[in-house]
């Protein structure tokens, strides 16, 4: 080993899905929806003059913050952009957690939340949930230097009442609480009023999968004022320019068009409620979800044999070799079309 | 202040040149391209099937990292893309420089590096450049943790002989060396080749200036697969997915058009040649440049003042109020016909 390496920071990176490129594949291991993003997207790359590309884009995302500002009801000092969800949260971690007292989150939730920690030397405890994989609320009730919760969690597809993020929430004034909804629009209900009233709140969401535009990488936070400075003065710390002038302008697009947005999310839903019981019949146990996603566990079967299986196939869904939920294959909801090809395929391989 | 308060980290960010819009404006303030994309940038626009954004990017920016490669004669893996080549440095800074001795770079330089030096909590120095803003390599051969050196430097657009920075390279085996060619496109030897033969020298650049895709945020690394390796952990420990699929694409087309390339910046370089005894006669002493901008000095009027009347006519420089350097203008330089719009706004301000 040479010298210099002795000053490199040495990480676990996380391990995203795989992204491969077959022709007949069906892919159902990234939680990507299964629709284009809203027609006016198109209209915008159309109608696109290059020579705008030559100037660097606003720093603030001007557009895209005014419009999500204009959706949610919230100022436009109340809202932060970032690239992705991830970026959102990235920033969040290296924003709020400087204090020496461990952040909490759940044992089984989005696998990105102990690598930032581990990134940026923060210390952190993992509260187990529960034999049916529930979040206990009591667990986030000592002193801790943050929290994080995902809701609905991911992989489980469980959603906990708004109740329950507040009783959280409210138990935790001197910390800072981010809430991860980047599967709430698909089901369960929002903590964004709850930013109205409490300071430390940040709720985070994507537009990589409702809005069916992870190709672009737009993810926002919606908080107060004062958390949101906070990260903005971190996020310009780092990169004054870190969203491209085409997914400003993009993003900003797609939430005009509320009608494609609730259209192609209540088809997601209803493929998803009739997954269900077509999956029971295959002898799978499915917990009730509220994402785009299902998360499944067979009575006989092991979960990384059918996993393989149904590779060979290329049809891919997502496993986790982990403790507790080793025996589980995460499946994003397709198209009708889609799912009927994955529940054939099951029905061969058991 | 809330107690939750206490576990913020509080930076002081780097302020960005402004980006106004008036229709009238000519914006000389932020090194931008006055011409516009390569015209397959367009093209890619114009063709592109937006149902492809509802999918994740490529994770390692395939199409663009293949081009770049193919372009610098180097490896895939010896490349890192990220989004602007604050993206790069800034996670070079964060890979690289985790040692206890102090990083080095000019007190004169990109002003940026202290930005990321101070969030990541990384100690520097920033030895003196002479009085005339030239570095001098023997400040670089103490002990050190890491060293950076943007060739040509900004703002003073002096560019170094390939010999001097491979003098500071050899003298430095035990650190991690950035060279900041951000500009070297216009000006000066590229390091690029020392790359093969010092596994711990990282060249970075971006498509900012000579590519004119501000606004699609494209930096990239060139160094040893080692270097490459390390710093694809720590991105990935970061975001999976910070390059989107436009950028990806747009970018690698760029690359595949040499002629437009070199042809605009030939214009560049040329308007730049004009532009010095144009400047010269109005009382400027101008620094001999390397870069795609001019750093200049009245004999008699102070820097702030013509900032500050320039602006008033919607021309836009960059003024730094800073020691050393107060009494200077970065100049970006336009084309012709907005480089006479400026020479006639002087002529009526001196």
């Amino acid at each position: 080993m040479a010298l210099w390496e002795n000053n490199v920071r040495t990480v676990e990176p996380y391990v995203p899905g795989e992204q491969p490129s077959f022709p007949d594949m069906i892919k159902l291991n990234t939680n990507e929806n299964p629709y284009p993003p809203a027609p006016g997207v198109a209209a915008v790359l159309k109608g696109f003059d290059t020579d705008v590309l030559r100037r660097y884009p606003k720093p603030d995302a001007h557009e895209l913050a005014e419009q999500l500002a204009k959706e949610y009801n919230v100022g436009f000092n109340n809202v932060f952009v970032g690239v992705g969800s991830d970026d959102v949260l990235g920033t969040a971690f290296l924003t709020f957690f400087k204090g020496r007292l461990p952040i909490l989150f759940p044992d089984i939730t989005y696998s990105f939340y102990p690598v930032w920690a581990e990134l940026y030397g923060i210390p952190y405890e993992t509260p187990a949930v529960d034999e049916d994989f529930r979040i206990r609320k009591e667990d986030y009730y000592q002193m801790n230097g943050g929290i994080v919760i995902a809701n609905p969690n991911a992989p489980t597809t469980i959603a906990e009442p708004l109740s329950f993020i507040e009783d959280i929430v409210r138990h935790n004034a001197d910390s800072v609480v981010i809430v991860d909804e980047a599967y709430i629009d698909f089901g369960g209900e929002s903590a964004l009023e709850l930013t109205k009233k409490y300071e430390n709140l940040l709720v985070v969401r994507t537009f990589s999968k409702s809005r069916s535009m992870a190709g672009m990488r737009i993810g926002f936070a919606i908080g107060s004022e004062k958390l949101i400075s906070y990260m903005m003065a971190v996020r310009n710390s780092y990169n004054s320019y870190t969203m491209t002038t085409l997914s400003i302008l993009c993003g900003a697009e797609s939430l005009k068009d509320r009608g494609y947005f609730t259209k192609t999310v209540e088809r997601i839903k209803e493929t998803r409620k009739r997954s269900v019981p077509e999956l029971e019949k295959l002898g799978f146990k499915v917990l009730d979800s509220s994402a785009n996603f299902l998360f499944v566990s067979h009575e006989k079967a092991a979960a990384k044999e059918i996993f393989e299986k149904l590779k060979e196939k290329h049809i891919f869904v997502r496993y986790f070799a982990k403790p507790r939920i080793d025996n589980y294959l995460r499946i994003t909801v397709g198209t009708d079309e889609e799912m009927d090809r994955l529940f054939a395929a099951l029905r061969e391989i058991l």
